[in-house]
């Protein structure tokens, strides 16, 4: 269903959901010039976005049969199988990409469910808070049926930078979730380095110049050297080995209750490298710990 | 007691422990021209450091009286006390530089000590591993007696760049501890995010760069961004709050359950957020957390 009416550089798309972010990435694809058409359970939301050019469609099916590319951003995957499971017989034919935060495995069920219905599906994971969107910085990460992700990638290049993870619907979902990971753990750091520091008196913008030139500078180095050493297996390090690490842990749990502060992370940290030491993995570095993550049980007879 | 047959830029210099760092130590002041007298327990250590010219001493107590500069790394703070105090007289006069791993109550017990016996004490907190030492980014902490930092200032910049965080001598060691901590939560976040990734058989390497851009560039907003927000009180956030963090975290626990990995850092994390909600700081961003840890006991009636 190509547009007639609009030069080939434009592609019509229909984007459901429209909260925060389903209402940043309707504007970016407007800003693109693409015609775009919107809906929204509460049809108030699409306001600001047809006084932006957008059109409304008055019901989902109307909103899944206006454009072939079809972006979903809703709460959670549960409102996107209610939402598009009556539409099946509009969806078909067309592609979906569903940017809504899920789990790998719901976005390996929409993909089976949308195989059946023969829709192509892409799922994507956004990188970026609404703010960012069309801004540099932003990407999402993409996973699903690959043709569909490359006929429509000029398109969804109007929203952020396009990654491309495989062709497994779920791994769009499992980087995502991975990367903040990564951030949730340096979150947590920060917070309980900025608990600790504050609990003397120190106002945290002195502290915030050395704490993010060391944790900048920690993750350029943990970060590679961690890959490196994982997919070598090659786990001994000369730097800072898992042992020597729980061996000046104390220093930290003991200050934390002098000063009154919570040791939340350490309650991992502790549990993590005793195990390993007990495992025998005491001259290993991090990138030992990745395995303990992976694997429940000993890896091996102590 | 300064010496008399070098340039008035020479300052003698004893090392007390020589494990890697205390080497370290001794070989840069060596290498920027400083007479260096070194000791330590097991006398063999000595060796490559006589190799580069530093003067080796029969005892402890020789090597304290070699120099008006005392840098003691050793072990423990424990160690510190078992191998000064003997020496409380000779020591007398100097000033005592302890580089040694600690926390910020064992320095402050070892500044009181060295108060008491006319010795000036400094702290420091090395931000470096040993092969960092004299290289480029490495820094110590320091804090403690003022007069006698000022003093050997310029001779201990041979070791790293320096950078005076107080006069209460347990704030160097504070300071090192926070950092750490910061860095422990990202290695852990770094940990769990090459875990849940690996898991689906993704190559670290191929997951590293976006992992190394995402974390750099969160702490690049994080931390000066909750620096601000803990200095001023004002924790709303419009982007990212902590109930909406507490709402996705089942995404998290579920998909690392799915996958087989364990979910070590999301334990405290799930405790914080479902306690900032449940105190009513939902709205709230990453630097109530900061509040929660310091505070073990609600901050205010839900």
């Amino acid at each position: 269903m190509p547009a007639t009416d609009h030069t080939p550089t434009q592609h019509p798309v229909s984007v459901l959901g429209l909260g925060l972010m389903g209402s940043a990435l309707a504007s970016a694809l407007l800003k693109a010039g693409h015609p775009t058409t919107v809906w929204n359970r509460t049809a108030a939301k699409t306001g600001p976005l047809v006084a932006q050019g957008a059109t409304p469609a008055d019901t989902p099916a109307a909103g899944v049969t206006a454009s072939p590319l079809v972006i979903a951003c809703l709460t959670t995957n549960d409102s996107v199988r209610e939402l598009f499971e009556p539409l099946a017989a509009e969806l078909s034919g067309r592609t979906l990409v569903n940017l809504t935060n899920g789990t790998p495995s719901q976005a390996r069920e929409l993909a089976a469910w949308a195989r059946e219905h023969g829709i192509a599906y892409v799922d994507g994971g956004i990188m970026a808070v609404p703010q960012m969107i069309a801004g540099p910085g932003a990407y999402i990460l993409y996973s699903g049926d690959e043709e569909a992700y490359a006929r429509h990638r000029d398109t969804l290049a109007a929203l952020a930078d396009t990654k491309w993870v495989g062709a497994d619907a779920g791994l769009a979902a499992l980087w995502d979730l991975s990367l903040l990971t990564g951030m949730y753990g340096m979150g947590l750091g920060v917070a309980q380095a900025y608990a600790l520091v504050g609990s003397a008196g120190v106002p945290a913008k002195d502290f915030a110049p050395l704490l993010l030139d060391w944790v900048v500078a920690m993750t350029q180095g943990i970060v590679p050297g961690t890959a490196e050493a994982i997919d070598s297996g090659q786990h001994l390090t000369d730097v800072s080995n898992l042992e020597m690490n729980l061996a000046v842990l104390p220093n930290f749990t003991e200050t934390l209750a002098e000063h009154g502060v919570s040791d939340q992370l350490f309650t991992p940290l502790r549990a993590l490298l005793e195990r390993a030491v007990a495992e025998g993995y005491g001259a290993d570095g991090l990138s030992r710990m990745v395995d303990l993550l992976k694997a429940p049980e000993p890896l091996r007879t102590p």
